[in-house]
């Protein structure tokens, strides 16, 4: 066969808004080494290496330069962000007829093992082809946390995988804590399909018409469409929707307090990403760029982040309300 | 007369470590516009040219050229580093026999009132000629500062002039209260002598050595002498010392937590100097240069600084602080 099986299509137009300033209009968190060496994208393509025989990565028009500068494969440019909805189907239509199966995945994720990743990513996009349905992938909650969706399991269909119930929006901490005990997933965000059975699950949905737009060669295809999710504007609606468990530690590092559960600790409970001076610094998340140092004296429980210049000084419990910086500082989108 | 009555010598060798990182070893303070829109460096000798007839800096070797294109002011190059009594008497000695009386006064004041400034500093001067004695400027304190040494004022001589009976140690907050209610001053490390009143001083001091080196031409005439202020090292000890009472707003801006004293809060109490984003900031100090800015969100009575790509957190009580951040950055003097 000349298709590769698997495509990763990796997200890559984000601006990861709440992890200011780490993330600015220009470089966006996926750019930066947060909570590693490499950047996140770096890390998200060798990642897809694994499992995956091709790799794209799907970025806005302003991105696109900065990744084909930071990594080797082939960029696909939004014609304009819309959210992940209309950018998978985009990534799907042109995909069809030369991908297998794809598996898409954001680039601002930590994983803790890739292995254990790359061999739940094997088994969705088993499960994409072997059914014609779509997948998602959840992940084992290790708290109750209230900034995720979570998807309810049903059906068993074979070893990790199971039908998709339902896709539950974010939850309060004490909802959380009854999904958790209920066997519910988090909602990662990674997702596998055949290209055919995306644009066959927008039949009816939001997405149809941009996928009416693009079999038509529309030069402006999303004109034709919202933004929206893919989870929201197509799969919480589709029949045939799978859940394949990752077993690997997981965050969408969507907030600064995520460093804290994803780095090592020092004696007082700090975690420092870059460089910093921590004297009498407990709980505290101290991130930095190259170029900058924090140093943060007898303070609990703050999040200091230093990147080109720009600063933030949060509590930890308050990650949430970086967004009203950036819009302060940005303007709202 | 060709000699000008009234020389300002400004002590800009300083290193400023408290004020990290507005102050660094390459750029310490003075050389930063903290508290306003000019470098302090340049405030001082805006406020010298006021009252004296020419202005001398003074300054460490690796500031010199800093200082030179800073301002419009004949620069003394100290030796070495060795605290204001060897400064002082070296610039008195090159001074004797061309300036009749000298001011001197630190780069890095914050002083709030220019022209009563001034006003106290022509009247130091003249009780310095009157006398031949040393002069010592005190401020009125407006709290109970237990990071300034004190001076008890002893028998009147004018206007705002007495002899000064002792001069105190820092003293604790209990004490510092007492000592305002008595009426002492705060004081200033401003001074006013005629050159030879302080070479003469100097004799049965640590500082004799230094000044019968300069006088046989010693080409290392530092090396006779320790590291002591002229305060402890002459004044303290000397017979006719004067205090001339300074009426303006007053601070060392040695510690951080002085920014909220001399600038206007908002109605959080917050104080930004630079460039900053409080988001229900309380009582904080937001300090920045030109290239940085700082975004602080949700936290109460803390202090941000960020300089080139320097950060510091601390809590405004424990400014004092900082100097362990400096010791463990740059390493101990």
């Amino acid at each position: 066969m000349s298709n590769p099986d698997t495509v990763a299509v990796v997200l890559a137009g984000g601006r990861g808004t709440r992890l200011y300033p780490a993330s600015s209009p220009e470089t966006p968190k996926q750019f930066r080494a947060v909570g590693g060496e490499r950047s996140l994208l770096e890390r998200t393509v060798a990642r897809a290496e694994r499992f995956a025989d091709e790799v794209v990565v799907l970025t806005r028009p302003a991105y696109a330069d900065r990744v084909r500068g930071l990594v080797d494969a082939e960029v696909f440019v939004e014609p304009e962000p819309k959210d992940t909805g209309p950018a998978l189907v985009y990534a799907a239509h042109r995909l069809r007829g030369r991908a297998e199966t794809l598996v898409c995945l954001p680039s601002d994720h930590h994983v803790g093992d890739d292995a254990a990743f790359a061999t739940a990513a094997e088994r969705a996009a088993a499960t994409a082809r072997e059914t014609g349905g779509l997948v998602t992938m959840g992940v084992e909650p290790t708290r109750p946390a209230t900034g995720y969706g979570y998807l309810k399991p049903g059906e068993a269909r074979g070893e990790g995988v199971n039908r998709v119930e339902a896709f539950v929006e974010k939850p309060d901490a004490e909802t959380a804590a009854r999904y958790r005990e209920a066997g519910y997933r988090w909602n990662a965000g990674i997702f596998a399909w055949t290209p055919a059975a995306l644009l066959r699950a927008c039949e009816g949905t939001p997405l149809e018409p941009l996928v009416d737009a693009l079999d038509a060669g529309d030069p402006e295809p999303f004109a034709a469409c919202e933004a929206v999710s893919v989870d929201y504007g197509v799969m919480e609606d589709a029949e045939d929707v799978y859940l394949v468990a990752v077993s690997s530690a997981w965050d969408d590092l969507g907030t600064w307090d995520a460093l804290a559960r994803v780095l090592d600790a020092d004696e007082s409970g700090t975690v420092v990403d870059g460089n910093a001076l921590p004297v009498d610094a407990e709980g505290c998340v101290l991130a930095t760029d190259e170029g900058s140092h924090v140093a943060a004296v007898g303070v609990s429980d703050l999040v200091v982040a230093a990147y080109e210049g720009r600063v933030l000084v949060v509590p930890k419990a308050e990650s949430q309300r970086v967004r009203e910086v950036w819009d302060a500082v940005y303007g709202e989108e």
